[in-house]
């Protein structure tokens, strides 16, 4: 990997509009390094209604060393890819696509790729995500009001987390809405501005996700009242809230089960799938008997679910609430089983509603591993997903461990798992392994999704990455969710440090009080410090993205827009290399933002980055100069 | 790429059965040479509707320097993709897929795949097809009653091709069925035995897939009877005759057009895309006036085209005519257009009737680039595809040439296409890139329908391979149409050392009386003899494949069942290489198949292959002896 090299995204330099109509003209722009070719063509090649469509770019001027080349795309496709061809002088041929240069004709799914659906609001680019289990987070005074429920187990505060049944489900600390109101001040001094918090409902579990209503918030939570006012408060703070909502299962108490279960004939019999003749068994999450699973082939459920009068997702949307979006739980596995799969169909549902109700929302789909298929524009902003960020990130920056842990079945587990997946333990990745994963995990996605797909270290599903980070290496990763193209995310208790080996574990009552212990500061300085990075540089919102350096202990990539740009440094070990001239836009003027690492420049423009590892540093240089349009 | 790899594909040595319902358990397997490792678990992951399923594998015996290893898959999906991950003592994980090896974890549509669909007829992948374009293959004395039509311009048998409209697609020479016929004896003694013949319907072109009615074969062809005689007198010699069906569009002659073009109301309106209030503006395929497109959201066309009593899909496969099955006419397209997506309820469609009129049938669709999509088992059971073979083999062993040639409008063309791509002629590949290309534009595809994908070296769309062809490259490039998983294809013409330089040009009459010529006589022996080894060595249907070495010059794989080895040498440059002791099983008893090259088995065990190329070689070696179950 060369730092001068051909290159193209979907971001406002190289685009003219990313949210077009079917129909629409898009004008797309190539970047040439002057000394690259000589070219005798360079072409796009789109594939609408999937026969190909060839049209011709125009060299349209050189600045700063880069010869830029325009050409129109017609937009015939909601989907409507495109790659560029540049024909050598010499008669050899090269294509470009989003997982880079080849010599050989490349895969349709890896297309550049415009969506002609309505874009999601700017405000999801401008957004750091923060993440709150609400059991865990925070305990009101107001809550000792409320009796322990019958199925729960109640814990102190300090307790450990019980990751073994029935506590890993049952052990119920009892955090409470008006105790995030309490500390939504905390979130504003981190500078994180989108609160997303686990589910609300009334459940018979400490996490929720076994909804017994979506139409109320839990009393133990606070009730209804309480979450009108928590998002009152967080919006008078410029944070807005969105709710988690199941679309693959309910739980087995929800009022939609209950009326079904032993009724045959009874109104909602049609939401899930039934197998027997007097409704006793039933389709489930993963064989889970408390998760009915959703049959969405009801138009009855797509009504009271999506899209009718009042329905659950509008409900919500709608004052007093006024959330401001969902996120969707098993996004991956809703209205598929078997030979039948809605899922397309539902999240297009999900979608328009949406849109019809507040197009200011947005909507994110949990699918935890390769998301690609779903992540075409057609329904999810983003993907709470792991294969493209996460893993990769705990791969490279993570020191594998043995320690054995709890199963939920009491039993201590001495093969570790990584994620859920049976391998062995977290992978051994170096930073170009790293770098691989994130081209290939976001290759099939479209720009503007990949933008909004959520870029957490950990979340309530997993360990925490600091369990195991390598020394030195937390700055690292942070400053790497702050930078790549996506969503930010912060799992409440990261900036203080919390560890966790699994999700369980990792659910961790909020340790309030130790702001100042020294470890806590550092790491609150740390993440405040990441997080205001992050906003203060829309370029790391929407700018585009350059790889400009890999090998096996380092990555440096460039974020870049006209106005400014960002070069990012992150390296495992120690960093001492050097990008050519005219790699960068003005490096003489460049401003470290963060990080111990020196960048000096050459008489011949060159530049030289070397940090002692681990280390992560950015800094500001002047936008990316292009030619008018 | 050493030859010495952990191996699995789709084949009979690695999959209990390859035709599974749902619900049924597969046993897989991998083999792993001895040397490599160790391993401390082998496991496979699924990913059932959308949600990693993992099982884990055991070792079930040695076999000739290999451990085998085997898991059970229970086949949750119609497509059921699958990978492996080997899991080294040193804690080192590696994934397997369809493209090979990889340190990271991998794509979900590069997967192995189950297909759960019924499978194709077992005669798919024991034939070699034979393409026939009526008009251009033989004239019987018969053909002189029929007057010349009114669109048609009359050409003698030994004109040239003109490539200028009218021309292009009036030109006339007035090839008809019962040339066919008394020709039926030259397909047997190439050894062929599946004739595929484009359109035969009337028309009013020299290529009729504008057909003004699917009812009827086309009278200048010989009509109805000739067409029955004709698959009868195929059948008598074991050879068996698809037809050439267009569901994209119709011919603006067509009976369904006809009766709704003007006339608002009718009943073949909804046929049709018409745009405006009087039935006269209308959609078309990419422009052309002549061809409509059909709407596939009308019920009333799916009746009467594929599903409904004695539909045109129907008609054609039952007695007298008894077709052995359907190709596709742009079948990529087919349903396809703006916002709309049909093509997987179309094609699907196709299958469920077909399987109900004849399961003894074939389904190809044609779909010239990336076809992975459509391509999952659901519908074609292959597809007449070009960049997983026929591209990648002619950017391999083609000389880039810059002749012009005549474009339609009767241009001289200065800057050669390819295959419709405007990339300046022929690219030029290594053997690495031809490699490279195979396994990328495949991998995408459960093995199933990759031996069912069609494998020409051209087509009546297409310049002719011989053309371009490097010096004494042709025995290569046929060698490899033979050899490789797919369905092998001989374009009419080939077998006499016909040349085209475009998909006009290449409609050559053929050449009749020449068989004794020297250079044709040469090239109908190459074609009968790599024919015959397709023919008498079931392996190369649906053996296993495994890449042994690729290098810029050379290719080297083998086929593989518990029956028989084939070993595959091709090479443009010269070879001299060595394969490691193990790499294949019993090689001290390969023979000589085809080819000069030579085959040395040190004393290790080690296998020397030389060969001065260009040269095409084979051996026959033992079967690969695997654990019983």
């Amino acid at each position: 990997m060369t730092a001068l090299l051909p290159h193209h995204d979907g971001s406002p330099l190289y685009v003219s509009h990313d949210a077009p109509a079917l129909g629409d003209v898009v004008m797309v722009r190539l970047r040439v390094p002057t000394g690259y070719g000589p070219l005798r063509a360079v072409r796009t090649r789109s594939n609408p209604d999937h026969e190909p469509e060839w049209t011709d770019a125009v060299a349209i001027g050189t600045t700063d060393g880069w010869d830029w080349w325009q050409a129109p795309i017609t937009v015939r496709n909601p989907r409507h890819g495109y790659r560029f061809v540049l024909i050598h002088d010499d008669g050899t041929v090269v294509w470009l696509n989003q997982t880079g240069l080849h010599r050989g004709e490349t895969l349709d799914a890896e297309d550049f790729a415009l969506v002609a659906n309505p874009a999601p609001p700017a405000w999801l680019y401008e957004s750091v995500m923060y993440q709150v289990f609400p059991d865990r987070f925070a305990r009101s005074a107001q809550a000792d009001q409320h009796p322990t429920p019958e199925w729960a187990i109640a814990a102190e505060w300090t307790d450990p987390v019980d990751p073994v049944m029935p506590g890993r489900s049952q052990q119920f600390y009892g955090g409470d809405l008006p105790g995030v109101i309490e500390h939504l001040d905390h979130l504003v001094s981190l500078g994180v501005n989108l609160l997303y918090l686990t589910p609300v409902f009334p459940a018979a579990s400490n996490h929720r996700y076994d909804a017994a209503s979506f139409d109320s918030v839990d009393p133990l939570l606070g009730g209804d009242d309480a979450y009108v006012r928590l998002i009152e408060e967080a919006h008078a703070r410029g944070i807005r809230v969105i709710g988690d909502l199941t679309s693959n299962h309910s739980g087995d108490r929800h009022e939609w089960f209950q009326a079904a279960f032993g009724h045959p004939g009874a109104a909602t019999e049609s939401f899930y799938y039934f197998t027997d003749d007097g409704n006793t068994e039933y389709e489930t999450w993963l064989g889970a008997s408390t998760l009915p699973k959703f049959d969405w082939s009801s138009p009855e459920l797509r009504e009271r679910f999506v899209s009718g009068e009042n329905s659950i997702v509008e409900k919500w949307l709608r004052p007093p609430y006024s959330i401001d979006g969902w996120r969707i739980d098993v996004a991956n596995m809703t209205g598929r089983l078997g030979d039948v799969d809605l899922n397309a169909e539902v999240r297009q549902l999900f979608r328009e509603t949406m849109l019809r109700i507040n197009p200011d929302a947005i909507l994110l789909g949990e699918s935890t591993n390769d998301a690609a298929t779903d992540l075409q524009g057609d329904g999810w902003h983003g993907a709470m997903t792991y294969p493209s960020f996460t893993r990769p990130a705990w791969g490279w920056l993570s020191e594998p461990t043995d320690r054995p842990y709890l199963t939920a079945e009491g039993e201590e587990r001495t093969e570790p798992w990584f994620f859920g997946q049976p391998i062995g333990g977290i992978p051994r990745y170096t930073a170009r392994d790293f770098a691989d994963a994130v081209v290939r995990f976001t290759a099939g996605i479209p720009w503007r999704v990949r933008l909004g797909n959520m870029q957490p270290l950990d979340t309530h599903d997993t360990g925490r990455f600091a369990t195991n980070a390598a020394p030195g290496a937390v700055p690292v990763a942070v400053g790497l969710s702050m930078t790549l193209p996506g969503l930010p995310v912060v799992f409440a208790g990261d900036e203080f440090g919390l560890t966790g080996a699994d999700g369980e574990a990792s659910r961790t009552p909020m340790p309030w009080g130790t702001e100042s212990d020294a470890g806590v500061a550092e790491r609150l300085e740390l993440y405040r410090g990441l997080v205001g990075l992050r906003r203060r540089h829309p370029v790391l919102g929407t700018g585009g993205m350059r790889w400009l350096h890999v090998d096996d202990a380092t990555v440096v990539f460039v974020r870049e827009s006209a106005d400014e740009s960002v070069l990012v440094l992150a390296t495992r070990g120690d960093a001492d290399l050097e990008l050519p001239a005219g790699a960068l836009a003005g490096p003489a003027e460049a401003e470290s933002l963060v990080g111990d690492a020196t960048l000096a420049v050459a008489s011949d423009g060159a530049v030289m980055l070397a940090a002692d590892g681990p280390a992560f540093a950015a800094w500001s240089l002047p936008g990316v100069p292009a030619p008018a349009a």
